[in-house]
């Protein structure tokens, strides 16, 4: 194990950190807070950078990183992050216990938008920026930032960080060139979220709003990019302008969409991005889960305790397709109410998640194709043993190795599903009575088996609310602490896509070679 | 497609059927029925007959079946012998709808026991008798039936049927001179399920019941044999006699256990059955299960409806874990209102199911165990591209290729499982409230997203009962026609392990070669 160069990449992880949280600081100037909230971000910044520069000062004898090594790192900077990222909402007395402080920001950083706040207008200016800013820092990945734009020897250990970082499987993507590719892909990433700025400064957010124009941006965009998810007024975006819907449902639709084919895009290979398999089943998936949504909503009215005009229905419908399949989980209405079948759509779109490559999360969309194709190759098989396989996935031949570790990712995402579940079922919140509060019905729903259900899916997947007792008008917090770290970790496992955290926890990884 | 040797086989299936409904018949005379109970076997064994005798007369140019079409063939009978074998429940009025008793006759057959009946006393004793034989046929495989006691040429062919029919992968299993092992292993079917119907004369059934024991004993016997689950008196075996119910328990987990193992204790190799991983981890888990369930119902008693005494509570986990483990699918108590985490570790029994080569559904104990030994297989060639997997099952090496099925058949299963889940989500009786009673309480239950859980968990694993409105005391009446009859296919994709079905409805079975 090189600890010294795993070290110095962790000091300069820490030093990044103070320098992101300067952009609270800043906020905490502008809308002129109390001390002790700036304090909040001054004292966590100034050990970042002590520590900081104290590891990034280490020698090291050796230069690379083995596979190994690259996917123990990454875990843990991801957790080193949360660490010192949730200080600022313990000093600050936002959310005073530390436990929550950590589900808080897993949440921010993973991109899951799972909240253990149930009163967001309690909250500084300074800690809603912070929490917002955390799923943009979290949308393309810690490292990638770090290894992209300071310098460091570039001798193949930052290809293993990439590949431990970015989610989905790797059929498909540009990884020659991958630092220059990489920051290209960055670039797109930060220009799009200014895109999403400027637009929503030239709309009116929410009749009769009187806060602050650009901070509503910001944040609405920040969670857009990171597909994140955390609400900043209440309700969610219940109360936002129809024109505001429509333009973060689009915004929502271009960040689940594979980064590699905006680059297609930008250098002309117009061809390619159209021939695209993922992109075309991406728009297939929302066309029919809007569909799907907008049928049920229509025949299902009666029973409903929201009444939607027709353009409401749309609205609402591709909102929330968009919002849940990108796994963002923002909410223009109380979808806990919808009927089963819009439900168990949107429980299904969770499952899938976005394109590979994008910010979002769930098992991702080309590993639901790759699945799919696998099992038509199994069964041709077994109808005639000497059938050899010639499937193609984006024009490249589809092996056995590529559609088997899909067949074993899937399996062992199942496995820590059902892990959670049981946890999350010993817990003795289950049976209890929430009461759930929209602008515009008040109901209540028992904390029962489809809250654990999807409080695990929607922590697993990286989504943010669930249903029931977790839906998007309900909070994590009637969790017991216990529970809340299980899911502080599992939103890790998810964002990681499991294998960096069983390398970093397993003891063959730390023994001595 | 050898269509003609196909359907001599079908012939000789439906003459096995009409044989084999002269057992109700029978029973129709012991109880003195009337004369329209008598018509509902005579007529269909009558059609049986007639067809079975013309089919089987048909002579085929080529003698052997290949590899699909000893699939297809498979899964053709077992919709042959469900189409009639639901005649005798319409004539004799029992069940006046088809597709209700469609329903019912499949999930006789694949061993299922889920029902549509809410009142199982308005039942005749010949249709009660039929409903409990089926269990007890498709217990061990129909066409393996016949396929050992009706000379056939043998060819290899039967080995395809073999392997179409039985469930579990096949590690470790004894292939050499299958007909006359497979010919043993029903006869120790055979007489272990005598040995429970005598066991069962020498206890007294229920206090006070004054109802025939030899019907009691032997309905009882076919249930746990064929691990199906049909209940026959109110309240599935709530009344039964403690001294009944452990003796249920026992049986059951000993039908769970790998036919195999039997035979190898028969022919006196003991170490090789203590060696067996599968059984090991077979007990372990029942120990597991038993214990949490215990623990969870003495420490959240208060909140129970039921007032459990020590010996109950260990009493009516055992029953629960072997019923459920086995996917019988009896019920001691109403598990429906025991504590979420009880209910939990359920479901994941369910998932779980038997050993491999027994009478039990769900994936297979050994599918769980060659999965997480393939998971440890990835992980270390992650951590080392260079590793070569020496991992073991059951003494023989697991290769790639065996792995790799296993991942392919559960993301299958879990596809399929996703697919019928959304179709009971559009169930208009989302969302109703269902009303249960049992003998010690009554209470409402909502029908919601458990109840298409479990409903789906409990057809297509071939349990029987799931939870909330399909618990132990309330029965699938409720759902929609179209529901029903999805819900019996799942129960057919279920008990052959999706591909029978799959390469039966697949164009390519039939096209010309």
């Amino acid at each position: 194990m090189n600890y010294t160069k795993i070290l110095r990449i962790l000091g300069k992880i820490m030093i990044l950190e103070g320098v992101l949280m300067c952009a609270p600081l800043i906020v905490t100037f502008c809308y002129k807070e109390t001390l002790i909230n700036k304090l909040a971000f001054i004292i966590p910044i100034l050990i970042l950078f002590t520590f900081g520069f104290i590891l990034k000062s280490l020698k090291s004898k050796r230069n690379n990183l083995y596979q190994k090594e690259g996917f123990a790192l990454v875990g843990l900077v991801w957790i080193i992050m949360t660490l010192f990222g949730a200080l600022p909402f313990v000093i600050n007395g936002d959310i005073p216990n530390y436990i929550d402080a950590l589900f808080e920001t897993m949440s921010g950083f993973t991109t899951t938008g799972s909240s253990i706040i149930n009163d967001v207008t309690k909250l500084s200016h300074s800690s809603l920026f912070w929490r917002s800013f955390t799923h943009w820092i979290g949308g393309m990945g810690i490292l990638v930032f770090i290894l992209i734009f300071i310098p460091e020897s570039d001798d193949g250990s930052s290809l293993h960080l990439l590949k431990a970082e970015s989610p989905g499987p790797q059929v498909g993507k540009i990884v020659s060139k991958m630092k220059v590719t990489t920051r290209i892909l960055y670039s797109i990433y930060l220009g799009m979220t200014i895109l999403e700025i400027i637009i929503l400064l030239f709309t009116k957010p929410i009749p009769g709003y009187q806060g602050d124009h650009l901070f509503f941006s910001m944040l609405t965009a920040f969670g857009c990019a990171g597909t994140g998810g955390f609400g900043f007024i209440p309700g969610s975006m219940e109360l936002f302008s129809p024109a505001t819907q429509y333009i973060i449902s689009i915004f929502l639709i271009l960040f689940g969409i594979n980064f590699s084919l905006y680059y297609l895009l930008l250098i002309g290979k117009f061809k390619e991005v159209f021939k695209s398999e993922e992109l075309k089943t991406y728009f297939l998936i929302i066309f029919i889960a809007i569909s799907t949504i907008c049928i049920s909503l229509v025949t299902r009215s009666a029973e409903l305790l929201q009444v939607y005009t027709k353009e409401e229905v749309f609205r609402h419908s591709l909102f929330q397709v968009s919002s849940i399949m990108t796994t963002t989980g923002f909410s223009s209405t109380d979808f806990n109410l919808w009927p089963m079948v819009a439900q168990l759509v949107l429980i299904i779109l969770m499952f899938i998640g976005g394109m590979a490559g994008s910010t979002a999360g769930g098992l991702k969309l080309s590993r639901i194709i790759i699945c799919i194709k696998g099992f038509g190759i199994n069964i041709r098989k077994l109808i005639n043993p000497r059938y050899v396989p010639k499937t193609k996935f984006e024009g490249k031949s589809l092996d056995d190795t590529i559609i088997n570790d899909v067949f074993s990712y899937i399996t062992l995402f199942i496995f820590i599903f059902i892990a959670t579940l049981f946890i999350l079922s010993c817990d003795p919140v289950n049976g209890s009575i929430i009461e759930v509060t929209s602008s515009s019905s008040s109901y209540t729903v028992e904390h029962g088996f489809l809250t654990n259900f999807s409080a695990t899916l929607a922590t697993i997947c990286n989504i943010g609310p669930g249903l029931e007792a977790v839906g998007p008008y309900s909070s994590f917090a009637h969790y017991s602490y216990f529970s809340k770290s299980i899911l502080t970790f599992v939103m890790l496992i998810g964002r990681l896509e499991v294998l960096p955290i069983l390398i970093l926890f397993s003891k063959k990884t730390w023994k001595k070679a």
